[in-house]
């Protein structure tokens, strides 16, 4: 059962393992570094969908069925669903349930939703009472920039701040450990800890990833000091997604407040999912799958075939809404943490 | 730690209890059956504030500090907290958030959020890791309006089987039993159930209790079948919010599809808030904040005076958004499960 290490953190003993994993992206998705990593790729951007919403719906339950497939369990195995998303009113995870029977608790945390969903779909199955559950999330960016910006016809030029919200989701199964056979080369969760609202003042809803360092770096602080380690502790620390002009203020961050030089293993997802010099992507991707998709296609994969060995993945989200710059409103943030480990 | 009674349903061995309470309400759910009951009552809808927003931020926050002076325990104390809401992204749990340190999990479950944070709250506590956390979730009758309806300068008549969004919010701080002075007359938490995304096809937005009873049926039957119960082991089934017309609807459906009658206990919480004889509000209440504060003040309080022993608390979410009934969507809705006992 989980224990607590130190004021924060939360250790699982019993190592709830990754038994099944899936990141779908769409098509310049496809086209970026981890093009090749990504479990299918939907070609076309409203999936012969009728409306952007319908199409996240679809895309995120091609993550779900490709993950159930991998873990070799039924949705009926799944004891408990933790998912979310960006469209209002969580719609694009709720819909996507409408298939499936399994009980279902909806998270949300901006793009940091596939970290918190990781986080309490891991805690729920050490604390007993479930043996297995999934984490799941999504984005679509035409979806999200309708909802957060402007319709794609209004043809809206993006800041030279801006990241570009990813078309991509990713989903998980999450199983006891014991005498399972997959587990052997499997990731397991072996510590996780939650992120705290801050807000330093940041009221640029085209500047996301400056909001969301702060909450990145006093999560990473929190973490290591509960864990008494360093960074030199982990082969990676991957946040998502503070893009180019986010990662760069989180590392200095945390060189300043806690005098640690993160550089050597920090990797962002928003950086990794496109080449920004190539790409149309601004600084990086954002968006809830952005995280979710990087994490499924390429640490999760490296953990199991041994070329990394300890991951902590700190999700990151900024948590307002089209209206709230409107309203004066500055931008909170969150960070949620997750320790993977590889056999 | 957690046990799991029959398929869905998980037990809390440990008997997390509930340390404080609070519930708030705005004039007219303070002129209400409950009025008496509420810990504070907004006399003025935007609470000073400049936005309907703003002023469901000031809410959630009264009814958190509340909770926790409530509780004896510091904001600091808090291990873990779980709150929503019905505003895009979920804002005004992020941003009464700023104001504290607390970890924050951010869930969504529509009108069915406070039973999920409650249960989720309830089973950190049990499942080890966490000695103590919360959960919270707030709705603004005018914010509400002006997201899902039309801005109230438009005018806008309710429609005869529409339901009034509450301006109300709810509280409670959860503890761990064991040498707490407090839990001797306090509220535990025995049994949680997750719900299942339940879609019969209604599409009518204005009907939501219709879309809701389904879902609460499902949870109710599930629950009974893994306890091997009956509705007359309870003393109260409390469903939030199906209103009037869901009441029936959901008394109906359990007879049909379970052969029982729960019409000796059924109690809604949409229902109880209001008096809609008297009271400018449709078929009932709904509205995060409505089975929030209902079971804050009246439920609750209730356990610990003996007066109730065994409280069955079903939160009914309709988990659509503004525009997907324009999207010829039907209204998917889930129901959440937490079963309270006194002493």
């Amino acid at each position: 059962m989980p224990r607590r290490v130190g004021k924060y953190t939360v250790e699982l003993p019993s190592r709830p393992f990754i038994a099944g994993r899936a990141a779908i992206g769409g098509t310049i998705e496809g086209e970026g570094p981890l093009g090749q990593q990504l479990d299918d790729i939907f070609p076309e951007p409203k999936f012969d969908e009728s409306s952007w919403e319908k199409a996240e719906v679809r895309l995120q339950l091609a993550a779900i069925v490709r993950a159930l497939v991998a873990s070799q369990r039924k949705a009926e195995e799944i004891e408990l669903f933790f998912g979310g998303d960006l469209l209002n009113q969580c719609t694009a995870t709720s819909f996507a349930q409408r298939d499936y029977s399994m009980p279902l608790a909806g998270v949300y945390g901006a793009c940091s939703t596939f970290a918190l969903a990781l986080a309490l779909a891991a805690l729920s199955v050490d604390g007993g009472g479930f043996r297995r559950t999934m984490a799941a999330a999504s984005s679509h960016f035409c979806s999200a920039e309708k909802q957060f910006r402007f319709p794609l016809e209004y043809g809206g030029q993006p800041t030279p701040t801006a990241q570009r919200t990813a078309t991509a989701a990713g989903a998980v199964v999450i199983d006891t450990d014991e005498g399972n056979a997959l587990s052997a080369h499997s990731a397991h969760v072996s510590q996780v800890i939650f992120g705290r609202v801050m807000d330093l003042g940041v009221n640029d809803a085209n500047e996301m990833g400056a909001a969301m360092a702060p909450a990145a770096a006093d999560t990473l602080i929190r973490f290591l000091r509960d864990t008494k380690t360093s960074p030199a502790d982990y082969d990676q620390i991957l946040t998502g997604d503070l893009g180019e002009i986010g990662s760069t203020l989180f590392r200095g961050l945390v060189r300043k407040e806690a005098g640690l030089d993160v550089s050597p293993v920090h990797q962002d997802c928003g950086v990794l999912l496109y080449d920004t010099a190539r790409q149309d992507a601004g600084v990086g991707g954002s968006g809830i799958g952005c995280s979710a998709a990087v994490l499924c296609a390429d640490a999760l994969p490296k953990l199991e075939r041994g070329e990394l060995k300890r991951v902590l993945f700190l999700g990151t989200g900024a948590l307002l809404s089209a209206i709230s710059p409107m309203q004066s409103e500055t931008i909170p943030a969150i960070a949620h943490g997750v320790l993977l480990v590889g056999e």
